[in-house]
């Protein structure tokens, strides 16, 4: 398939937005930013091999390459409105574009998000993102917000994509309620409009746990103190593996596109009734320290190292 | 080098503007638009190989990554603000980073252009830039608004990139003036703004003019009768190669990143004096007829048909 029958083939799927003037199919989209609202933009790639697992379905690899980008706006507390894709084939593979637009158009269209631009290129199987989202004025929820006596929560379940992963890199076949996590993670959206005006800081858990509050400490300039064993756990995790493990899963596994957010101590009520409206479970965790870095502590006040293992095993996953 | 430690050498780097509220380091880049202005965005991706010769030095992919999506704002007549780049490496090399750095970023100084997120992966090397643009609204330059009637126009001079690969292609040493030109790409910023207002369609030279001019004639519906012996030449081209090779490089060589644009007919003076404005030369090689494609005649009234080898050999360096 030539690269013009491509990008035809893309924007005859595309969606439309009344904000948008010109999409696919020019030298660049003409957009309209309401005057009312700040630009928000994220940019992710995913590659082969790297950010998915080789020879995943191509609905799942379109779902994941917009989701984890939708996740970033989340974590600003934005709503999304347009995004550009940049597509690297090897070759031409009618089937396996159409299942990749399935995928992306079906979250797209879920979070009412206009493909408006983009590039087809030869090149390893790769795929990059643009988001474009709007958010009012003093109203994003920052890395650098956090502050000592704050609470800090999560919402969902950690560790189930890690787990899965792990299990795929041991050749084993994870409970398909674990793949879907790894494959199809749904980005925070509702909950992250919610919080406008409640958080403090906020973060998407695409790193791992560990890694993404210690982004938030360094911007913030303070330490955390987490309950170990408060972090939310999924049956299906609780299921798949012992105690230890799933601490490490909980912790440092990456792609679980959960958000961890922290909020003014006396702010329960809100963040309750929030996730109530998101219809999205959320879990205190922990508390804003002064300090560096995280630290996990068990129910009996034991703090708890993870191992460099773990976090090494991580590391090549994010 | 690790990830946090790329991303924080970048952002030490990127420039700043007032318009920036969050740049580098949180989930998504938070940014302001003017009440008064369109939103452009155009997004274009670079392969080792498909779209620079390997081993092409450091300093010029990272000057053409940026160059080519500033061209596509050129070529709508915006004013550029901010960009995003995912850069994908196989292997951490500081060298690399700090000579790809020294060329985007020495570009988007010169075009007051913030650097203001993106993202970093492990994978082959490719980079992909999302450009924002700001545009007065109902002044973008489009390729659905060329008239039978209208002047067409490039400005530069063409062919000379396509020259310098086709010579490397072929195992030779390009003349440095045509290597320049392949590597080194001057985005017309400067001759799009002058030409709102007073152009009609607009679009920039990447896949080579005739490729180009067609996507402008299926947009606008119209045809278009080019004069070859019209078409703008370097002196680094007329002394490379003979009439016919020149012609070729001309009419299908891509990668010039000259504007071609329609004007009305009585715009002549108008063109002039924005070309004067912006530093640029202007050629006028042709008019916009009904009809449904470019076709290319010689000062005898003759037609020249390009040949499937032009073509080809250009459709592999798109």
């Amino acid at each position: 398939m030539p690269e013009f029958e491509l990008i035809e083939r893309i924007r005859a799927r595309a969606g439309g937005r009344d904000d948008v003037v010109l999409g696919i199919g020019d030298d660049a989209a003409l957009l309209r930013v309401p005057p009312d609202r700040q630009l928000v933009v994220a940019m992710d790639t995913l590659n082969d091999g790297v950010h998915f697992p080789r020879g995943t379905a191509a609905a799942d690899v379109g779902w994941k390459a917009l989701a984890v980008n939708l996740s970033d706006l989340a974590a600003m507390g934005a709503e999304p409105a347009w995004c550009t894709l940049s597509l690297s084939l090897p070759a031409s593979d009618d089937g396996w574009v159409d299942g990749f637009l399935d995928g992306f158009l079906k979250l797209a269209t879920a979070h009412r998000v206009a493909l408006v631009g983009g590039d087809t290129t030869r090149g390893p199987l790769s795929i990059c993102v643009t988001m474009h989202g709007l958010v009012e004025p003093g109203r994003a929820l920052r890395r650098d917000a956090a502050r000592a006596g704050d609470a800090v929560w999560a919402s969902g379940s950690l560790g189930d994509a890690g787990a899965a992963l792990a299990l795929l890199d041991a050749g084993a076949t994870p409970p398909a309620a674990l793949r879907e996590r790894l494959d199809r993670p749904t980005p925070r959206i509702a909950l992250g409009r919610a919080l406008g005006g409640v958080a403090a800081a906020a973060i998407d858990v695409s790193d791992g746990l560990l890694a993404d509050l210690d982004h938030v400490c360094a911007a913030s300039g303070v330490g955390m103190r987490i309950a170990l064993d408060a972090l939310p756990a999924s049956d299906a995790l609780l299921a798949a593996c012992d105690a230890a493990a799933r601490t490490g899963f909980q912790t440092g596994g990456g792609d679980d596109y959960e958000l961890a957010f922290t909020t003014p101590p006396d702010a329960d009520a809100a963040v309750r009734a929030a996730a109530l409206g998101a219809g999205v479970a959320v879990t205190r965790i922990g508390e804003v320290v002064t300090g560096e870095r995280v630290r996990l502590f068990d129910d009996s006040g034991r703090e708890w190292m993870p191992t460099a293992r773990g976090y090494a095993h991580f590391a090549a996953n994010d």
